[in-house]
Protein backbone atom coordinates (compact mmCIF):
# COMPACT_ATOMS: atom_id res chain seq x y z
CA UNK A 1 0.00 0.00 0.00
CA UNK A 2 1.11 3.47 -1.23
CA UNK A 3 1.38 6.31 1.28
CA UNK A 4 2.19 10.13 1.22
CA UNK A 5 4.06 10.84 4.54
CA UNK A 6 4.19 14.21 6.27
CA UNK A 7 7.10 15.66 8.17
CA UNK A 8 8.84 18.75 9.02
CA UNK A 9 12.80 18.72 9.83
CA UNK A 10 15.56 21.11 10.73
CA UNK A 11 17.95 20.85 8.01
CA UNK A 12 20.82 22.24 10.17
CA UNK A 13 22.58 18.48 10.97
CA UNK A 14 21.86 17.16 7.29
CA UNK A 15 23.09 17.08 4.02
CA UNK A 16 20.05 17.69 2.15
CA UNK A 17 17.07 15.55 1.49
CA UNK A 18 18.93 13.33 -0.38
CA UNK A 19 20.96 10.08 0.25
CA UNK A 20 24.76 11.00 -0.62
CA UNK A 21 27.47 8.26 -0.03
CA UNK A 22 28.95 9.35 2.46
CA UNK A 23 26.93 12.11 4.26
CA UNK A 24 23.71 11.72 6.56
CA UNK A 25 20.81 12.84 4.86
CA UNK A 26 17.05 13.33 5.47
CA UNK A 27 15.95 10.69 3.30
CA UNK A 28 18.66 8.34 4.57
CA UNK A 29 18.33 8.81 7.98
CA UNK A 30 14.22 7.73 7.12
CA UNK A 31 15.20 4.90 5.24
CA UNK A 32 17.31 3.65 7.90
CA UNK A 33 14.60 4.21 10.50
CA UNK A 34 11.98 2.20 8.35
CA UNK A 35 14.58 -1.01 8.05
CA UNK A 36 15.14 -0.99 11.85
CA UNK A 37 11.44 -0.89 11.98
CA UNK A 38 10.22 -3.56 9.91
CA UNK A 39 13.46 -5.12 8.64
CA UNK A 40 12.78 -4.18 5.10
CA UNK A 41 14.79 -2.09 2.84
CA UNK A 42 11.84 0.70 1.70
CA UNK A 43 12.80 3.53 -0.58
CA UNK A 44 11.25 7.11 0.25
CA UNK A 45 10.61 10.04 -2.37
CA UNK A 46 10.36 13.87 -1.71
CA UNK A 47 8.49 15.87 -3.28
CA UNK A 48 11.85 17.70 -3.94
CA UNK A 49 15.61 18.07 -2.80
CA UNK A 50 16.26 20.79 -0.13
CA UNK A 51 19.76 21.36 -0.07
CA UNK A 52 22.75 21.12 2.63
CA UNK A 53 21.12 22.97 5.49
CA UNK A 54 17.72 23.77 4.29
CA UNK A 55 14.82 23.03 6.66
CA UNK A 56 11.27 21.68 6.00
CA UNK A 57 7.94 22.40 7.49
CA UNK A 58 6.10 20.78 5.38
CA UNK A 59 7.59 17.77 3.44
CA UNK A 60 5.38 15.22 1.89
CA UNK A 61 7.34 12.14 0.67
CA UNK A 62 5.51 9.27 -0.59
CA UNK A 63 6.29 5.38 0.28
CA UNK A 64 5.22 1.56 -0.09
CA UNK A 65 4.72 -0.38 2.85
CA UNK A 66 4.22 -4.12 3.10
CA UNK A 67 0.28 -5.49 3.87
CA UNK A 68 1.80 -7.02 7.27
CA UNK A 69 2.49 -3.11 8.11
CA UNK A 70 -0.76 -0.59 9.72
CA UNK A 71 1.02 2.58 9.84
CA UNK A 72 -1.49 3.73 12.77
CA UNK A 73 -0.63 6.11 15.83
CA UNK A 74 1.64 3.83 17.62
CA UNK A 75 3.76 3.12 14.53
CA UNK A 76 4.07 6.06 14.03
CA UNK A 77 5.39 6.81 17.31
CA UNK A 78 8.15 4.45 17.10
CA UNK A 79 9.33 5.51 13.51
CA UNK A 80 9.28 9.37 15.37
CA UNK A 81 11.20 7.90 17.90
CA UNK A 82 13.82 6.80 15.60
CA UNK A 83 14.03 9.18 12.87
CA UNK A 84 15.43 11.49 15.97
CA UNK A 85 14.80 15.14 17.25
CA UNK A 86 15.44 16.68 14.37
CA UNK A 87 12.61 15.65 12.23
CA UNK A 88 8.86 15.51 13.48
CA UNK A 89 6.64 13.27 11.42
CA UNK A 90 3.18 14.99 11.10
CA UNK A 91 0.96 12.29 9.74
CA UNK A 92 0.61 9.63 7.06
CA UNK A 93 -2.27 8.67 4.68
CA UNK A 94 -3.06 6.13 1.96
CA UNK A 95 -3.27 7.16 -1.23
CA UNK A 96 -3.76 5.97 -4.79
CA UNK A 97 -0.77 2.81 -5.92
CA UNK A 98 0.33 5.74 -8.58
CA UNK A 99 0.40 8.64 -6.75
CA UNK A 100 4.26 10.07 -6.41
CA UNK A 101 5.11 12.67 -4.21
CA UNK A 102 7.42 14.64 -6.44
CA UNK A 103 5.31 14.36 -10.17
CA UNK A 104 2.34 14.86 -8.71
CA UNK A 105 3.00 18.08 -6.48
CA UNK A 106 1.52 21.42 -8.16
CA UNK A 107 3.32 23.68 -6.57
CA UNK A 108 6.10 24.51 -3.72
CA UNK A 109 6.25 27.00 -1.22
CA UNK A 110 9.67 28.66 0.53
CA UNK A 111 10.17 31.23 3.39
CA UNK A 112 13.40 32.71 3.87
CA UNK A 113 13.46 34.73 7.26
CA UNK A 114 15.35 37.76 7.95
CA UNK A 115 15.33 40.44 10.78
CA UNK A 116 17.17 44.01 10.29
CA UNK A 117 17.44 44.67 14.27
CA UNK A 118 19.07 42.30 16.43
CA UNK A 119 16.74 39.25 17.43
CA UNK A 120 18.41 36.96 20.27
CA UNK A 121 15.49 34.37 19.87
CA UNK A 122 16.08 33.31 15.77
CA UNK A 123 17.85 30.29 16.92
CA UNK A 124 19.82 30.71 13.88
CA UNK A 125 16.41 30.19 11.63
CA UNK A 126 16.70 34.02 10.23
CA UNK A 127 19.40 36.00 8.73
CA UNK A 128 20.76 39.56 10.14
CA UNK A 129 20.15 41.87 7.52
CA UNK A 130 20.94 45.43 7.34
CA UNK A 131 19.37 47.78 9.22
CA UNK A 132 18.48 49.75 5.85
CA UNK A 133 17.08 47.01 3.66
CA UNK A 134 14.70 48.36 1.22
CA UNK A 135 11.86 46.07 1.05
CA UNK A 136 9.96 48.14 -1.34
CA UNK A 137 12.73 47.94 -3.96
CA UNK A 138 13.13 43.95 -3.36
CA UNK A 139 9.77 43.70 -3.88
CA UNK A 140 9.61 45.32 -6.97
CA UNK A 141 12.48 43.54 -8.10
CA UNK A 142 10.35 40.29 -6.68
CA UNK A 143 7.01 40.97 -9.07
CA UNK A 144 9.63 41.21 -12.01
CA UNK A 145 10.18 37.67 -12.00
CA UNK A 146 6.77 36.85 -12.13
CA UNK A 147 5.77 33.99 -14.59
CA UNK A 148 7.20 31.38 -16.79
CA UNK A 149 11.26 32.32 -17.14
CA UNK A 150 14.55 30.14 -17.40
CA UNK A 151 16.12 30.66 -14.33
CA UNK A 152 19.64 29.12 -15.38
CA UNK A 153 20.71 32.45 -13.55
CA UNK A 154 19.81 31.52 -10.15
CA UNK A 155 20.89 27.24 -10.22
CA UNK A 156 23.56 25.71 -9.63
CA UNK A 157 24.77 23.68 -12.44
CA UNK A 158 22.73 20.21 -12.70
CA UNK A 159 23.40 17.76 -14.92
CA UNK A 160 19.81 15.98 -14.40
CA UNK A 161 17.92 18.45 -15.11
CA UNK A 162 16.19 18.89 -18.35
CA UNK A 163 14.75 22.37 -18.64
CA UNK A 164 15.89 25.37 -16.15
CA UNK A 165 12.42 26.90 -16.72
CA UNK A 166 9.88 27.96 -14.20
CA UNK A 167 6.89 29.50 -13.60
CA UNK A 168 6.72 31.51 -9.98
CA UNK A 169 3.59 32.42 -9.04
CA UNK A 170 4.10 34.27 -5.95
CA UNK A 171 7.34 36.43 -4.53
CA UNK A 172 7.58 39.17 -2.09
CA UNK A 173 8.22 40.25 1.72
CA UNK A 174 5.97 39.85 4.58
CA UNK A 175 6.32 41.07 7.93
CA UNK A 176 6.02 38.11 10.11
CA UNK A 177 4.06 37.93 13.75
CA UNK A 178 5.17 35.64 14.68
CA UNK A 179 4.44 35.82 19.13
CA UNK A 180 8.62 35.48 19.12
CA UNK A 181 9.68 38.05 16.54
CA UNK A 182 10.05 41.28 17.75
CA UNK A 183 7.25 43.99 18.00
CA UNK A 184 8.67 46.11 15.67
CA UNK A 185 8.19 45.25 12.01
CA UNK A 186 12.19 44.17 11.95
CA UNK A 187 11.45 40.74 11.21
CA UNK A 188 10.50 39.81 7.55
CA UNK A 189 10.16 37.17 5.52
CA UNK A 190 10.43 36.06 1.69
CA UNK A 191 7.70 34.09 0.28
CA UNK A 192 7.86 32.30 -3.41
CA UNK A 193 5.84 29.68 -4.68
CA UNK A 194 6.68 27.90 -8.07
CA UNK A 195 5.37 24.89 -10.16
CA UNK A 196 9.61 23.66 -9.30
CA UNK A 197 12.45 25.34 -7.91
CA UNK A 198 16.07 24.85 -9.32
CA UNK A 199 18.84 23.95 -6.62
CA UNK A 200 20.07 26.86 -4.98
CA UNK A 201 17.63 28.74 -6.55
CA UNK A 202 15.62 30.18 -3.63
CA UNK A 203 18.95 31.38 -2.03
CA UNK A 204 20.70 32.74 -5.07
CA UNK A 205 17.12 34.96 -5.32
CA UNK A 206 17.25 35.94 -1.93
CA UNK A 207 21.27 37.30 -2.28
CA UNK A 208 20.18 38.97 -5.82
CA UNK A 209 17.60 40.76 -3.71
CA UNK A 210 19.85 41.74 -0.48
CA UNK A 211 21.84 43.43 -3.04
CA UNK A 212 19.40 45.33 -3.91
CA UNK A 213 17.56 46.01 -0.57
CA UNK A 214 21.08 47.33 0.32
CA UNK A 215 20.91 49.64 -2.54
CA UNK A 216 24.01 48.21 -4.73
CA UNK A 217 21.47 47.46 -7.76
CA UNK A 218 18.08 49.07 -9.08
CA UNK A 219 15.51 46.44 -8.97
CA UNK A 220 15.24 46.46 -12.47
CA UNK A 221 18.75 44.75 -13.19
CA UNK A 222 17.54 41.73 -12.00
CA UNK A 223 15.63 41.26 -15.45
CA UNK A 224 19.08 41.57 -16.84
CA UNK A 225 20.74 39.09 -14.83
CA UNK A 226 17.60 36.45 -15.62
CA UNK A 227 18.74 37.16 -19.17
CA UNK A 228 22.02 36.62 -18.70
CA UNK A 229 21.43 33.15 -18.16
CA UNK A 230 24.60 32.48 -16.64
CA UNK A 231 24.90 32.25 -12.53
CA UNK A 232 27.54 34.65 -12.52
CA UNK A 233 25.15 37.48 -13.02
CA UNK A 234 23.53 37.11 -9.97
CA UNK A 235 24.08 37.86 -6.49
CA UNK A 236 25.73 35.40 -3.83
CA UNK A 237 23.90 32.67 -2.55
CA UNK A 238 22.42 33.16 1.11
CA UNK A 239 23.16 31.03 4.09
CA UNK A 240 21.26 27.87 4.48
CA UNK A 241 19.20 27.73 7.92
CA UNK A 242 16.77 30.42 7.50
CA UNK A 243 15.40 29.14 4.80
CA UNK A 244 12.27 26.52 4.56
CA UNK A 245 10.43 24.57 2.47
CA UNK A 246 7.03 25.75 3.73
CA UNK A 247 4.89 23.54 1.99
CA UNK A 248 3.85 21.47 -0.96
CA UNK A 249 0.47 21.29 -3.21
CA UNK A 250 -1.33 19.02 -4.67
CA UNK A 251 -3.79 19.18 -7.46
CA UNK A 252 -7.39 18.17 -7.61
CA UNK B 1 18.53 62.68 32.71
CA UNK B 2 16.20 59.62 33.57
CA UNK B 3 15.06 57.44 30.57
CA UNK B 4 13.37 54.07 30.77
CA UNK B 5 15.30 51.63 28.04
CA UNK B 6 13.53 48.82 26.67
CA UNK B 7 15.10 45.71 25.78
CA UNK B 8 14.96 41.78 25.17
CA UNK B 9 17.49 39.21 25.92
CA UNK B 10 18.29 35.81 25.44
CA UNK B 11 18.75 34.11 29.24
CA UNK B 12 20.34 31.45 27.90
CA UNK B 13 23.78 32.32 28.98
CA UNK B 14 22.88 34.53 31.80
CA UNK B 15 22.75 33.80 35.27
CA UNK B 16 19.27 36.39 35.23
CA UNK B 17 18.58 39.61 35.72
CA UNK B 18 20.41 40.78 38.69
CA UNK B 19 23.94 41.30 39.33
CA UNK B 20 26.12 38.37 40.88
CA UNK B 21 29.32 38.12 42.78
CA UNK B 22 31.26 36.23 40.20
CA UNK B 23 28.80 35.40 36.98
CA UNK B 24 27.60 36.61 34.29
CA UNK B 25 23.87 38.66 34.53
CA UNK B 26 22.09 40.98 32.13
CA UNK B 27 22.74 43.76 34.19
CA UNK B 28 26.14 43.31 34.41
CA UNK B 29 26.63 42.87 31.18
CA UNK B 30 24.57 46.47 30.25
CA UNK B 31 26.02 48.47 32.90
CA UNK B 32 29.97 46.87 31.87
CA UNK B 33 28.70 48.21 28.14
CA UNK B 34 28.03 51.34 29.34
CA UNK B 35 31.12 51.84 31.85
CA UNK B 36 33.38 51.44 28.47
CA UNK B 37 30.36 53.94 25.93
CA UNK B 38 30.89 56.85 28.49
CA UNK B 39 33.67 55.93 30.96
CA UNK B 40 31.23 56.03 33.90
CA UNK B 41 29.45 53.71 36.07
CA UNK B 42 26.15 53.93 35.58
CA UNK B 43 23.63 51.84 37.46
CA UNK B 44 20.33 50.05 35.45
CA UNK B 45 17.33 49.02 37.61
CA UNK B 46 15.18 46.27 36.05
CA UNK B 47 11.29 46.34 36.57
CA UNK B 48 11.79 42.69 37.73
CA UNK B 49 14.84 39.85 38.56
CA UNK B 50 14.27 37.17 36.13
CA UNK B 51 15.82 34.13 37.22
CA UNK B 52 18.82 31.90 35.41
CA UNK B 53 18.43 31.19 32.15
CA UNK B 54 15.09 32.91 31.73
CA UNK B 55 14.05 34.81 28.44
CA UNK B 56 12.81 38.81 28.31
CA UNK B 57 10.88 39.22 24.98
CA UNK B 58 10.17 42.77 26.51
CA UNK B 59 12.00 43.89 29.45
CA UNK B 60 12.03 47.67 30.94
CA UNK B 61 14.69 49.48 32.90
CA UNK B 62 15.30 52.96 34.27
CA UNK B 63 18.86 54.16 34.46
CA UNK B 64 20.09 58.21 34.56
CA UNK B 65 22.54 59.61 31.73
CA UNK B 66 24.92 62.51 32.21
CA UNK B 67 23.48 65.41 30.61
CA UNK B 68 26.60 65.17 27.92
CA UNK B 69 25.05 61.50 26.88
CA UNK B 70 22.26 62.24 23.90
CA UNK B 71 20.79 58.68 23.04
CA UNK B 72 20.51 59.02 19.75
CA UNK B 73 20.31 56.11 17.21
CA UNK B 74 23.71 55.86 16.84
CA UNK B 75 24.53 55.80 20.12
CA UNK B 76 22.21 53.04 20.80
CA UNK B 77 23.79 51.00 17.99
CA UNK B 78 26.95 51.53 20.09
CA UNK B 79 25.57 50.12 22.60
CA UNK B 80 23.86 47.64 21.51
CA UNK B 81 27.05 46.15 19.62
CA UNK B 82 28.83 46.11 23.23
CA UNK B 83 26.66 44.66 24.99
CA UNK B 84 26.92 41.32 22.77
CA UNK B 85 23.96 39.28 19.89
CA UNK B 86 21.88 38.04 23.32
CA UNK B 87 20.72 40.99 24.15
CA UNK B 88 18.59 43.49 21.89
CA UNK B 89 17.82 47.03 22.69
CA UNK B 90 14.87 48.15 21.25
CA UNK B 91 14.23 51.49 22.20
CA UNK B 92 14.91 54.61 24.82
CA UNK B 93 13.02 57.27 25.96
CA UNK B 94 13.14 60.36 28.65
CA UNK B 95 11.51 59.94 31.96
CA UNK B 96 10.48 62.14 34.63
CA UNK B 97 13.48 62.35 37.08
CA UNK B 98 11.17 59.88 39.91
CA UNK B 99 10.21 57.24 37.21
CA UNK B 100 10.86 53.83 38.25
CA UNK B 101 11.29 50.56 36.41
CA UNK B 102 10.36 48.36 39.69
CA UNK B 103 8.06 50.06 41.32
CA UNK B 104 5.89 52.16 38.71
CA UNK B 105 5.27 48.94 36.86
CA UNK B 106 1.31 47.82 38.11
CA UNK B 107 1.86 44.49 36.09
CA UNK B 108 4.07 42.00 34.62
CA UNK B 109 3.03 39.27 31.49
CA UNK B 110 4.88 35.98 31.69
CA UNK B 111 4.65 33.21 29.01
CA UNK B 112 5.57 29.63 28.96
CA UNK B 113 6.12 27.64 26.00
CA UNK B 114 5.28 24.08 25.37
CA UNK B 115 4.75 21.77 22.33
CA UNK B 116 3.23 18.10 22.52
CA UNK B 117 4.65 16.63 19.33
CA UNK B 118 8.14 17.05 18.35
CA UNK B 119 8.51 20.47 16.93
CA UNK B 120 12.07 20.14 15.47
CA UNK B 121 12.57 24.20 15.80
CA UNK B 122 11.82 25.54 18.96
CA UNK B 123 15.50 26.57 19.31
CA UNK B 124 15.07 25.00 23.40
CA UNK B 125 12.16 27.89 23.92
CA UNK B 126 9.90 25.01 24.21
CA UNK B 127 9.39 22.09 26.58
CA UNK B 128 8.32 18.98 25.23
CA UNK B 129 5.38 18.37 27.16
CA UNK B 130 3.55 14.47 27.05
CA UNK B 131 1.43 13.74 23.69
CA UNK B 132 -1.73 13.32 25.90
CA UNK B 133 -1.72 16.74 28.34
CA UNK B 134 -5.16 17.88 29.72
CA UNK B 135 -4.94 21.40 28.60
CA UNK B 136 -8.77 21.62 30.39
CA UNK B 137 -7.68 20.37 33.65
CA UNK B 138 -4.55 22.78 33.37
CA UNK B 139 -6.84 25.71 32.21
CA UNK B 140 -9.58 25.01 35.40
CA UNK B 141 -6.62 24.71 37.85
CA UNK B 142 -4.93 27.96 36.42
CA UNK B 143 -8.65 29.34 36.72
CA UNK B 144 -8.83 28.34 40.57
CA UNK B 145 -5.52 31.14 41.34
CA UNK B 146 -7.20 34.09 40.20
CA UNK B 147 -7.32 36.76 42.58
CA UNK B 148 -5.05 38.00 45.72
CA UNK B 149 -3.64 35.13 47.65
CA UNK B 150 -0.43 34.24 48.99
CA UNK B 151 1.91 32.11 46.90
CA UNK B 152 4.47 31.37 49.28
CA UNK B 153 3.76 27.30 48.02
CA UNK B 154 5.32 28.82 44.59
CA UNK B 155 8.49 30.66 45.69
CA UNK B 156 11.74 29.98 46.84
CA UNK B 157 12.73 31.35 50.18
CA UNK B 158 13.38 35.09 49.38
CA UNK B 159 14.86 37.08 52.20
CA UNK B 160 13.98 40.57 51.12
CA UNK B 161 10.37 39.96 49.77
CA UNK B 162 8.12 40.99 52.90
CA UNK B 163 5.32 39.63 51.69
CA UNK B 164 4.49 36.97 49.70
CA UNK B 165 0.82 37.96 48.80
CA UNK B 166 0.21 38.47 44.37
CA UNK B 167 -2.75 39.70 42.62
CA UNK B 168 -3.25 37.15 39.39
CA UNK B 169 -5.03 38.62 37.15
CA UNK B 170 -5.06 36.83 34.00
CA UNK B 171 -4.03 32.77 34.12
CA UNK B 172 -4.22 30.28 30.94
CA UNK B 173 -2.80 28.09 28.10
CA UNK B 174 -3.47 29.60 24.43
CA UNK B 175 -2.44 28.26 20.82
CA UNK B 176 0.68 29.36 19.64
CA UNK B 177 -0.18 30.39 16.10
CA UNK B 178 3.76 31.22 15.30
CA UNK B 179 4.84 30.38 11.58
CA UNK B 180 7.01 28.31 12.77
CA UNK B 181 5.02 26.46 15.09
CA UNK B 182 3.02 23.21 13.96
CA UNK B 183 0.10 23.68 12.28
CA UNK B 184 -2.00 21.15 13.89
CA UNK B 185 -2.01 22.90 17.37
CA UNK B 186 0.24 21.07 19.58
CA UNK B 187 2.65 23.95 20.25
CA UNK B 188 0.98 26.17 23.14
CA UNK B 189 1.81 28.67 26.11
CA UNK B 190 0.58 29.89 28.94
CA UNK B 191 0.37 33.17 29.79
CA UNK B 192 -0.18 34.44 33.12
CA UNK B 193 -0.31 38.37 34.10
CA UNK B 194 -0.12 39.68 37.88
CA UNK B 195 0.90 42.58 39.97
CA UNK B 196 4.34 41.00 41.27
CA UNK B 197 6.18 37.29 40.84
CA UNK B 198 8.11 35.83 43.46
CA UNK B 199 11.21 33.96 42.59
CA UNK B 200 10.86 30.96 40.50
CA UNK B 201 6.65 31.52 40.67
CA UNK B 202 5.84 31.10 37.40
CA UNK B 203 8.14 27.92 36.66
CA UNK B 204 6.60 26.50 39.72
CA UNK B 205 3.51 27.26 38.85
CA UNK B 206 3.63 25.64 35.45
CA UNK B 207 5.32 22.19 37.51
CA UNK B 208 2.25 21.55 39.01
CA UNK B 209 -0.26 22.63 36.66
CA UNK B 210 1.92 19.78 34.54
CA UNK B 211 1.54 17.15 37.03
CA UNK B 212 -2.19 17.84 36.69
CA UNK B 213 -1.91 18.28 32.83
CA UNK B 214 -0.52 14.69 33.08
CA UNK B 215 -3.55 12.91 35.53
CA UNK B 216 -1.35 12.78 38.34
CA UNK B 217 -4.10 15.69 41.00
CA UNK B 218 -7.01 16.89 39.93
CA UNK B 219 -7.22 20.46 39.50
CA UNK B 220 -8.87 21.15 42.56
CA UNK B 221 -5.41 20.22 44.33
CA UNK B 222 -3.56 23.40 43.63
CA UNK B 223 -6.03 25.08 45.98
CA UNK B 224 -4.55 23.00 48.99
CA UNK B 225 -1.14 23.78 47.61
CA UNK B 226 -1.69 27.17 47.99
CA UNK B 227 -3.42 26.75 51.51
CA UNK B 228 -0.44 24.60 53.09
CA UNK B 229 1.83 27.84 52.20
CA UNK B 230 4.97 25.26 51.60
CA UNK B 231 7.13 24.93 48.60
CA UNK B 232 7.30 21.45 49.29
CA UNK B 233 3.36 21.06 48.75
CA UNK B 234 3.71 21.95 45.09
CA UNK B 235 5.24 20.19 41.82
CA UNK B 236 8.83 20.64 40.71
CA UNK B 237 10.13 23.78 38.90
CA UNK B 238 10.25 23.59 35.59
CA UNK B 239 12.96 24.17 32.90
CA UNK B 240 13.84 27.91 32.82
CA UNK B 241 14.64 28.25 28.16
CA UNK B 242 10.78 27.68 27.61
CA UNK B 243 9.98 30.72 29.87
CA UNK B 244 9.82 34.74 28.74
CA UNK B 245 9.14 37.93 30.44
CA UNK B 246 6.76 39.35 28.00
CA UNK B 247 5.51 42.12 28.89
CA UNK B 248 5.86 44.93 31.77
CA UNK B 249 3.03 47.64 31.77
CA UNK B 250 3.03 50.85 33.49
CA UNK B 251 -0.48 52.76 34.77
CA UNK B 252 -1.60 56.29 33.92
Amino acid sequence: MRYFLHLAYNGTPFHGWQIQPHDVSVQSTIEDALRRLTGTYIPVTGAGRTDAGVNARHMVAHLDLPDSVTPDERWMRSLGAMVGRNIALKGIEPVAPDAHARFDATSRTYRYFVHTSPDPFTGGFSWQAPPKFDFDAMNHAASLILGTRDFTSFSKLHTDVKTNICTVTAAGWHLNDAPLAPVDGSSRYFEITADRFLRNMVRAIVGTLADIGRGKMAPESILAILEAKDRCAAGTSMPASPLFLWDVTYGG
